[in-house]
């Protein structure tokens, strides 16, 4: 039986060698990458791999500076895509029908099974990745820069390279926490107390709290790193983008 | 360095032996599944594991009868949740906002991202899985059924299992057809010949296009498969889902 070790000791890298990764390496990611599930096999998603400079520095400013951008060998845009499987249909009497909400979240899982499986891959080969969850909030920008076509819309960028840091292991919240079985329990203070207990107690979580000048590690999240007025905004300018972009 | 093999080699599995997965197995699956990548190490997911049969007897229907849903020994299914997330808030004094279309993306990247770890995680031990995209065409419904309360929408379901069968790797279009360089290429009538060619013409597929009385493999997907009209109506059901359970 083949050990689960490779994946509990994972951890994100955001600092990486200036040391490129071969083609042939970056090819072999993608060849494992295919054979992920996906729905139907009609692969609804494309990646593409920025790697020249002047590319970085369009891309970055969209992904708030996140210095991974710049720095990275490789940083690889997963989007889901119905624009191929559309003109494959176009040119075999066919009328696709994905031009909605339900089209673009099957797309969007199919390319996040992807980036998974890609990262997972990579991490095998001994590189680093980490995921920029701001693909989301700037997508209208990113489909400028690199040319996306209706019906293609970018879900979650990776930066990758072989790394230059040894970061500690991140925390997790308990299994008991968000596996549950047969049914969803009801949730009181005092699992929550337990569950999120560990993560306010590290000394780190409570300089970062200090640092922001909060009364809790909470108010960290909600009032400096994912605001709602923020959330809001991006969700706004996300849904004008599927108006125009996918339906 | 480490193979690529074990995921080149893969293949969902759609019929598993009697023989149980052990808790101390499925919860080290879990355990990797909890180290992978999550926005903010906020892990806005979760996991309600079906091992019950009347379980999974009131699940089946709504994945469309597919027999694995009460053939496998262990069913999960992953849900985007910030019901946990919120809870956590309203006891910190902290104020959430994810209850909008950006928060349901997020946190269904989230719950892919886990599920497909999960997945990569079950293959390494042997184990054989399948998604279920019926997961987002019922949600409504298996969100009753397993009692997910507001702010908890499932996205996917696995079923899991040891393989009773051993079928042929699952044919895949060319690495070029969705990986791009720098930019997103446009795409001619000559490139899907190539891209397509390959999948039309496996007897395989010829068979399938004959069977179902169309002209063109394309058309099994979108005249049979994945009509725009079932499309269309799951896409309102699921969007009905997040005005009365998400936002």
């Amino acid at each position: 039986m083949n050990s689960l070790n490779f994946l509990e000791i994972r951890k994100s890298i955001r600092k990486y060698k200036v040391e490129p990764i071969s083609d042939s390496l970056l090819t072999s990611l993608f060849i494992a990458t295919a054979q992920a599930s996906n729905t139907g096999n009609m692969q609804l998603y494309s990646a593409v791999v920025t790697k020249n400079d002047e590319m970085k520095f369009k891309l970055a400013p969209f992904h708030f500076n996140q210095k991974m951008v710049k720095q990275a060998p490789v940083v690889v845009t997963f989007c889901a895509d119905i624009n191929r499987f559309n003109t494959w249909c176009s040119q075999r009497n066919a009328k696709p029908g994905f031009n909605n909400f339900l089209g673009f979240l099957t797309a969007s899982i199919d390319a996040i099974i992807a980036a998974q499986t890609f990262c997972i891959a990579a991490e095998t080969k001994g590189l680093g990745i980490c995921y920029l969850g701001t693909t989301i909030y700037n997508a209208p920008e990113l489909c400028e820069i690199l040319e996306l076509p209706h019906g293609v819309i970018p879900v979650t960028t990776i930066t990758l390279g072989w790394p230059d840091e040894e970061p500690e292991i991140s925390d997790r919240l308990p299994i008991e926490s968000f596996v549950f079985n047969e049914k969803y329990p009801s949730i009181g203070p005092s699992e929550i107390d337990v569950w999120y207990g560990l993560k306010e107690n590290l000394s780190a979580n409570i300089q970062f709290t200090n640092d922001n000048a909060k009364e809790t590690l909470a108010q960290v999240f909600t009032d400096v790193r994912y605001k709602k007025s923020d959330n809001e905004f991006f969700s706004s300018k996300l849904e004008q983008l599927l108006q125009k972009h996918w339906y």
